[in-house]
């Protein structure tokens, strides 16, 4: 199922995700070699340009019919990466994507860098279009994300961290920027207010959505599949909806089990199975795919307001494929 | 001499300079409190807030006289605290301003998420502004910096480093910011493109004579004054100007003994002392003050075209601080 919608999505867009490849590289081309090295090396292993992909779509939805959507879109894959190489060296991640991570293989003062470095032509890429309302979603993003990481490291190891502060943190940390990947769409498209909020709607959801499996997916996957260690947010004390429904729920004795994995670090693999158990006595999987869904549902109705087309179909598939990946 | 100077500045420009902390402080108040706390201590601790009172000034030479430029001016600070949060994690340096660095009080993932979130504050006061034209050059401005630092890392520790290329590396990591305040004080005002392209000329020579006179204090100052180590520079293997200079024109045993103590990190105080005495020798020391006047010079001309008026005096006198100053 999961592997057909893939598919599916993957033979409609295989001409857009070309162009959006060569569009990321164009705008390296003319930089300092080092910078082209370290920037490429995460760019360029394995990424899937999904907030571009999002922002050509919603634009193509709102009927744009202009050349720019490629070459604009790839402010929003600039901008993920930068913000990646940073996350890194905040959880000093040593694996991205299957590949060690950039801090790794060069060090964390050139990771700093490149990712202002990236910064930066994201911000060109938003001037460039002489759309203040572009530059605007750019600035938001950034001030909410770092704010969200932020917000999230003060909170790291806080075993009371609720629901609703989850929320908040992964509002700012993913979703604001699949919200303005689309919104940005609609706005390239010089679409209507209106149609630019249910796109907004529409990418936020998403990323709440995407958000949920990612960390359900840190309790469930392979390490294989994966590309990182399974378990690592566990290991650097992020607290993820999957443990705290569960622990809401458990009874005395199994929410001081809890607690104390949670707590070491150096967790064993013994000690991590008894936990997954755990998550799935107490239903904190399964809750989690619930709220995952319901972001989906959401998502999808969001799209009510436009005619049916091939778009978006592929916009509601994309938001199913969101929760039926494993990777 | 120096003295006299600062207060004929200091007195003149105490109501934009108080005008300006105001702002500074307003921007950060509705912010997460960690958010506020880790930019406050930087931002907060002894900064001279030179660019912002360029970019005052040079919008009050083109007779702007609106409300906004006290305002408008901080994201030049917002800008270049950020870059200070990334660079001392970059440099691994302990102090700043006297205290100790953000990556040390709190950690470097704290500061570099700061760095980022005073990257967004910045960009949304340009944004804010509704002039393409300031957000361009705040983009420029990031990328010229993000790229001039890491061409800096790059050749970190090579003693074959030219004089055309630390010529470069100055310009992007410091020259540019400087250059973009003064040039925006002209395009708030809306000044004609002479005007604006005279101040941005202004601004880029200040800058060039400022990092120089920082990189000859590194040699010359007093740690106890500069408020950072002297010497740190060398043992951060970032070579200078007074070095550049004094090597290329050392006879074979002095390049030698110069080569050796480069080489060295933990390069003790009588070494330091010898190196001092062979950058008196060869002139490093007297033909970086030269070249610094020389800009100082080109700087000043630079505001020949303006009207005599008392702001005009003040970026003069300015300017002629810069290469006077101790710290």
């Amino acid at each position: 199922m999961s592997e057909d919608l893939r598919g599916y999505i993957f033979s409609r867009v295989a001409g857009d995700m070309e162009a959006i490849e060569t569009a990321l590289a164009d705008n390296l081309t003319p930089y300092f070699d080092k910078v082209r090295e370290i920037a490429g090396h995460i760019l360029f292993t394995g990424g899937k340009r999904v907030r571009p992909l999002l922002m050509v779509l919603c634009a193509r939805l709102c009927r744009y019919d202009g050349s720019d959507d490629k070459r604009v879109s790839v402010m929003f894959e600039y901008l993920h990466t930068a913000t990646l190489l940073h996350d890194d060296i905040v959880d000093g991640a040593a694996m991205r994507r299957g590949s060690p991570a950039a801090h790794v293989v060069w060090d964390p003062a050139s990771a700093v860098l490149v990712g202002d470095f990236l910064l930066a032509r994201s911000a060109s890429i938003a001037v460039d279009t002489g759309r203040i309302a572009l530059m605007k979603i750019l600035a938001d993003i950034l001030e909410d994300m770092s704010q969200g990481e932020i917000h999230q490291l003060a909170r790291k190891g806080n075993v009371n961290l609720s629901e609703a502060e989850y929320r908040t943190i992964i509002l700012h940390k993913t979703a604001v920027l699949m919200e303005g990947a689309c919104r940005s769409g609609a706005i390239l498209a010089g679409a209507s207010d209106a149609h630019a909020r249910a796109l907004a709607d529409y990418g936020r959801n998403l990323g709440m959505a995407f958000q949920m499996i990612d960390d359900l997916l840190d309790y469930t996957a392979d390490t294989q599949v994966l590309g990182k260690a399974v378990g690592a947010d566990l290991r650097e004390g992020k607290f993820t909806l999957p443990l705290i429904h569960a622990l809401g729920r458990a009874d005395a004795g199994d929410a001081e089990t809890i607690k104390r994995i949670m707590g070491n670090p150096d967790v064993t693999d013994a000690a991590f199975e008894t936990l997954k158990r755990l998550l799935e006595t107490y239903d904190g999987i399964g809750y989690t795919r619930r709220c995952a869904e319901a972001h989906i549902q959401e998502a999808r109705s969001a799209l009510d307001m436009f005619e049916p087309s091939e778009t978006r179909t592929l916009l509601e598939k994309l938001a199913d494929y969101t929760i039926l990946r494993r990777t």
